[in-house]
C-alpha cells in the first residue's frame, strides 16, 4: 500500500521532509538556463528542458536523504505541453530514484470526471484492451468542495496502490474565509476532516496509518492539533513550513506520539537554498545547497519530534 | 470584455446552449476510431487524434448555432500529453470558429500557484521577454475552497479579457454534504456566492453582466432561484441539464427577467446524440445528430425563457 511505502521511506531515511518541486524560472540561475535557450531558442521547449534538468539536479542531491517529492503541477501546466512533459519526466525520474511522488494537483470534480482525474494521475487508461499509465504519481492532493462522490472515485486506485491527501485546512492567508466558518458548533475544516477520516479508515496499511490523508497547514498550529486528535490514523501533508512562516514549534502538533503522522513540505526553501545570502553558495552548486538545507531541516524537525515521542 | 463577447454570441445565435466537449472513447463510433488505430497503433497518440477529430466534427456542426463550448479537461488529461494536445487543439479550433471557449478545469490553489494556473489557462507566460499563450481559453471554472486569495489571482487576466465561473452549487448527488451546510443562518453555497459576487462587481461589462460568474447546477432549482436573487449581475454556468436529470422547468430560475443570465450545458446529450435509440441515426452522422439535438434543446429552452421575460 502507498502509506506503507511512504512510512518505510520515512523510517529508513529518518526524515519526514517532503521536497517540493515548484520550478520558477526566475529563481533558476542564469548560467544554468543559458545553454538551453541557446540550443532551443527562447521558447516553451527550452523552459521544459530547464525545469526538468533543474529538478534532476535537486533530486540527485536529496534522493538518499528525503523520503518524497511533491511537484506542484500548476508551475508546469503554465508552460503548456513542454511544461507538462517536464512534470511527467520529473515524476518518472523521481520514481527511478525510489522517491515517493506526491503530485500536488488539487483535482476534484463530479463522479465520472473525478474518475478521469484518478486515471490521469494515479491509475491508468484503457485503450482497446491495452493499459497506459499517464502521469502515474504515487499519490495526489484533492479538493473536497464537491463532497463524497468526488472523493470516492479515487478510492479504486487508492485501494490498489495509491494515496491521496484531501485539502482540509490550507496555508494561505484567506483560508479561513470558508474553512473556519462554524456549522452547528463545528468548523468547516472539521466537517471536511470527518468526511475524509471516514474514507481513510477504509485503507489502513500495516503501519497503522491510512493511504487517505489530509492537507493541514503549518500556519495554523492550534487547528492542526485539533485535527490530529480528530483523525489519528490519517497522515498529514503539511505545507507552510519555512518560507510561508511555519516553525518547528508550529508543526509538532501534526505528529502523533509515535513520532509519525506528518510529512513536512518545503519548496522554495530547498529548491532555491543556493540564494540564501548568509551562505554564499555558488549558483552552480544549487544541488549541494538543497542537500544542506534538507539535512538542516530534517535535523531541526527530528529534534522537535524527540520532545513529543512517548 | 469576456462577458460582452459571450452575451453578444448568445444574442446573435439566439441560443444559450453551452456544448460540452467531454470525449469518451467508448461512446465514439467504432467506425470512426478504426482508421486512427490502424495508422497510429493502439496507443495514446491515436486516442489524441480521435478525440480532436471527433470534437472538430461536433464543432463543424454547431458553431453557427451555439455560442460556446466547454471542454472538460479531465477527459483529456487522462490520456497524458497526447490527450492534452487534443485539448489544446480543440480550444484553438473552437476559437477559429468564433466559439467562446470555457475550459472546465476547476483549478484553484494558494496565491502564486493560482497565478500559475491563470497563466496556463487564461493569460500567458513570459520567457525571456517573449509572451507565450499556453492553453489560452476565454474563461475557466475555478474552485473556491481556498478563499479569496485563490480567486484574486485570476482577476488580472479577467480584467484584461477573460472570465471565470466559480463553483457555487454543483450538480452531483453529494454536493450538499458540504455546500448545503448552514452557517449563521446561511448555507455554505450562499457564503461562497457572496464572496464570488463581490469579485463579480469589479468586472461588469457593457452588457450589464460580469466576467466573474458562478457554476450553479440545474439539479437544484430552488437553490438556483435563491442564488439568482443574490447575484443578479453574475452569469451562471448551469450543468446538470438533460443526462443528469435537469429539465427546462428546473433551469428557468437561473435566468433574469431580461431572458439572460445563464448558459445551459449539455455534454453527453449533444456529443453522443447519435446513440439515441428513437432517432435511428447512422453513427457516421454524429455531427448532424449533435446539430439536431442542439437545435431542439435551444428551442425548448427559448420557449421556457419566453414565459419569464418581463
Amino acid at each position: 500500500m502507498f502509506i506503507d511505502r511512504l512510512v518505510n521511506e520515512i523510517k529508513r531515511k529518518q526524515s519526514c521532509v517532503l521536497v517540493g518541486l515548484d520550478p520558477r524560472l526566475e529563481y533558476i540561475p542564469e548560467s544554468f538556463k543559458k545553454p538551453y535557450f541557446k540550443e532551443y531558442g527562447k521558447n516553451l521547449e527550452a523552459v521544459g528542458e530547464i525545469l526538468l534538468a533543474y529538478n534532476k539536479g535537486i533530486m540527485d542531491h536529496v534522493s538518499d536523504i528525503a523520503p518524497a517529492v511533491k511537484p506542484q503541477i500548476a508551475f508546469y501546466e503554465q508552460y503548456g505541453l513542454p511544461g507538462l512533459r517536464a512534470y511527467l519526466e520529473t515524476c518518472k525520474y523521481a520514481k527511478s530514484k525510489n522517491l515517493v511522488v506526491i503530485g500536488d494537483v488539487k483535482r476534484g470534480d463530479i463522479g465520472t470526471t473525478s474518475k478521469a482525474y484518478s486515471n490521469a494521475h494515479l491509475g491508468y487508461v484503457d485503450v482497446e484492451g491495452e493499459r497506459f499509465n499517464t502521469f502515474a504519481t504515487d499519490a495526489i492532493t484533492t479538493n473536497p468542495y464537491l463532497g463524497d462522490d468526488c472523493l470516492k472515485e479515487f478510492m479504486e486506485d487508492i485501494q490498489r496502490e495509491n494515496g491521496m491527501f484531501v485539502l482540509i485546512k490550507t496555508s494561505n492567508p484567506t483560508s479561513g474565509q470558508l474553512q473556519d466558518r462554524e456549522i452547528d458548533g463545528k468548523k468547516v475544516y472539521e466537517i471536511v476532516a470527518e468526511i475524509v477520516y471516514e474514507w481513510s479508515l477504509k485503507t489502513i496499511g500495516e503501519c497503522g496509518y491510512s493511504s487517505v490523508g489530509g492537507v493541514v497547514a503549518a500556519t495554523h498550529p492550534q487547528q492542526a492539533k485539533t485535527l490530529r486528535r480528530l483523525m489519528k490514523k490519517a497522515y498529514f501533508l503539511v505545507p507552510g513550513y519555512g518560507a510561508q512562516g511555519g516553525t518547528v514549534e508550529d508543526i509538532l502538533g501534526c505528529f502523533n506520539e509515535d513520532g509519525l503522522g506528518a510529512i513536512i513540505n518545503s519548496s522554495r526553501g530547498i529548491m532555491y537554498a543556493y540564494m540564501k545570502k548568509d551562505k554564499n553558495y555558488d549558483p552552480e552548486n544549487f544541488g549541494e545547497a538543497a542537500r544542506e538545507e534538507t539535512i538542516a531541516m530534517t535535523k531541526s524537525i527530528n529534534e522537535g519530534i524527540k520532545t513529543i515521542i512517548k
